[in-house]
């Protein structure tokens, strides 16, 4: 008989995984969104990772009911872990997830989590929720894991068979029964000496890409003010051998934008001080107040009244070539601006749901002309096509982080 | 007739350019410093850069007399750019330099800066400096250029003829005579549009460093305090494809601890905002108080006079491979403990004439025993023959950032 494998939450990290998997085991993707089951279960992935095709041929069972998911041998855990309003780690989907599992586990079960955590929090879950619900021992009755997710949405090179995939356990038992899982999808598995030092690794990734595009934004600004070109400045130092090739932008998302809020929380609580990695958020989470700024900067040298400065934005998703619109600082710029001017914005790649979400979201946004338009990035399948000079007023303004010639 | 070049600087900028530039041209080496023009009379080079027969090879003349320096073609101003001790920008050395070519120059001489600067600096020194003295007109009675250096002390591989340099003019006549320069000694030239890009591109090349290491050092601190194994977190983190290997350690010498003030200095004036360029500073510089409180620690486990704890500070160059002491944090942490333990220094690629600004320089530091031990660094001549744990007492501490396992 196949083991039995239950992936809990099927987004952006659950489906590939539960996809790579079904050609091994027999999945079950359980998901406590409704709608989210129905349009896979059509064979629908409105996050354009897996193609229709792909879904059918999958055998996998998708379902939001909660018996469907009994005595399995194997629940690995994928769910968002996001942060409240004041950047506060948010952890009901992790405890509600490790609260389903616990409800349903059987003795022998495997748990492994790939939700992103600060160091602690896996053990954490097992202790006070796992083991208090089953009643089960951890290491005795259960064995857990923790492997944290590398999926980078958007990204066709590093995907899950390519990666190296960190693997760690409770003991011995667990490493070598996890390791096994994911030997059969990952090509290469790299075993760390312990939960704490999986869950540190995969936060200190995402705290580094941060602080760095943290740097290269804060560059942006300096040498902006100096009105120096920092397109040209970065372009000269990346001829050095060991430069860095970052490039300012917004960042968003559900990752890099959110992770270090859960490393921060577990510093703040256990008192040590960081500078780095707080001031890293701080750049980061304002530099869409940099872009609305020098906006007003362009639209006080029209000298109009505001209502009447045509504004686009252009590229509504928290990043290329990625439909997730989620802490999208797009968003913030249009919401800020749209109160201030005539403004239109506009994505290819969003999901039709998701449009409503932005204002005067526009598919022929193409047939006016602008005075300001926004360019925040473009996806890959828009190919060359888009002049926006030929969209743009005289005198008008073409603003955007990078450089998109 | 060959072209006369003056290098005025030669230290470890200087030298290494003078070697090569006199394969072709008629090199003049200038140095305020009597002592060293002495010594490279001599051909010995205490940076240990330069081998005694590349340098008796050479035609290279080496002065202090000004006299010597008079109506070249070229001169290349490599001198060191410092801060005073409250990291303030140092340019006397800089000023003196421009004096001495503005006093030596002839119409039509070329004035090349190598030194690292801030964005702008390299113009003003023209303006307030060579024009004044001088009398001449930049672009009418001479050309000015920027090339930052590149040289990596201790570093075999990035040298002079295989790095990328980039070139600045001050119009395009001195841009194409300065790339004709340099096109003898590297491999590949890249013209910047301005001497602002190429001052630009050389800081934040340097700051992009001290920021990553900062960050490094801040998780070191932060998962020490968690009591997680940072050297196991490191290692599991970059098996991801994009991680960047950077290691926590004491940043010193000339070069990036010291740069980001200069453009800090440059952002303070104008009244821009940074926060990771002065943070990342901020953490790096007082690496060494914490370096110190550990070692505390370990004293305070021994309980005993800390007069009759035996430390040993192994490593006490700014960084690996390079005989360079110029603001070395093991120099700090030496003076600190110095005044409270039995402490030995040792370094084994310091120059003889350096060992006496450290306390206790001990050759034959390892006859004895210790209780604790701080290795920096250690360098790739000493090989693996450095068995610490020989002269470690029992129950004492051997303590590095790095693993040198």
């Amino acid at each position: 008989m196949k083991k039995k494998i239950v992936i809990v939450g099927i987004g952006y990290v659950g489906l590939p995984l539960a996809i790579s998997l079904s050609r091994f085991y027999e999945v079950i993707g359980f998901d406590t969104n409704v709608n989210r089951v129905k349009q896979l279960k059509n064979f629908k992935d409105i996050n354009k990772q897996i193609l229709r095709n792909k879904l059918k041929e999958s055998k996998i069972k998708f379902t939001n009911n909660i018996k469907d998911i009994r005595h399995s041998s194997v629940y690995i855990i994928t769910v968002p872990t996001p942060v409240y309003k004041k950047n506060k780690p948010n952890l009901s989907l992790l405890k509600d997830a490790s609260k389903t599992v616990a409800k349903t586990m059987r003795r022998k079960s495997i748990i492994i989590y790939e939700s992103t955590v600060y160091p602690g929090l896996t053990r954490f879950l097992s202790k006070s929720i796992i083991e208090k619900i089953s009643k089960f021992k951890l290491n005795k009755d259960f064995l857990l894991g923790y492997s944290p997710e590398r999926i980078n949405p958007g990204d066709k090179k590093n995907t899950l068979n390519k990666i190296v995939k960190i693997v760690s356990g409770s003991n011995e038992d667990a490493v070598l029964k996890i390791k096994e899982i994911y030997s059969k999808i990952c090509r290469k598995i790299y075993v760390a000496n312990s939960l704490e030092i999986a869950e540190s690794a995969k936060i200190i990734e995402n705290i580094q890409r941060d602080v760095n595009i943290a740097l290269v934004n804060e560059f942006y600004k300096i040498f902006s003010e100096l009105n120096l070109n920092f397109d040209e400045i970065l372009k000269a130092a990346a001829t050095k051998w060991n430069f860095l090739k970052f490039n300012p932008g917004l960042v968003g998302g559900h990752c890099i934008g959110v992770d270090p809020y859960y490393l921060l929380h577990l510093t703040k609580l256990k008192k040590i001080k960081t500078e780095m990695v707080s001031s890293g958020r701080n750049v980061n989470d304002n530099m869409h107040k940099y872009v609305v700024q020098r906006i007003n900067k362009f639209a006080n040298k029209l000298s109009k009244n505001p209502k009447n400065i045509k504004i686009l934005i252009y590229g509504l998703t928290y990043k290329k070539d990625c439909p997730d619109i989620r802490n999208s600082q797009s968003k913030r710029i249009s919401n800020i601006l749209d109160k201030k001017y005539d403004l239109t914005t506009f994505d290819s790649l969003i999901d039709r749901s998701d449009e409503k979400q932005f204002p005067n979201f526009k598919k022929n946004y193409s047939k006016n002309n602008y005075d300001i338009i926004f360019v925040n990035h473009v996806h890959t399948k828009d190919g060359k096509k888009y002049k926006f000079e030929k969209i743009l007023n005289k005198n008008g303004f073409l603003y955007s982080l990078e450089n998109f010639k």
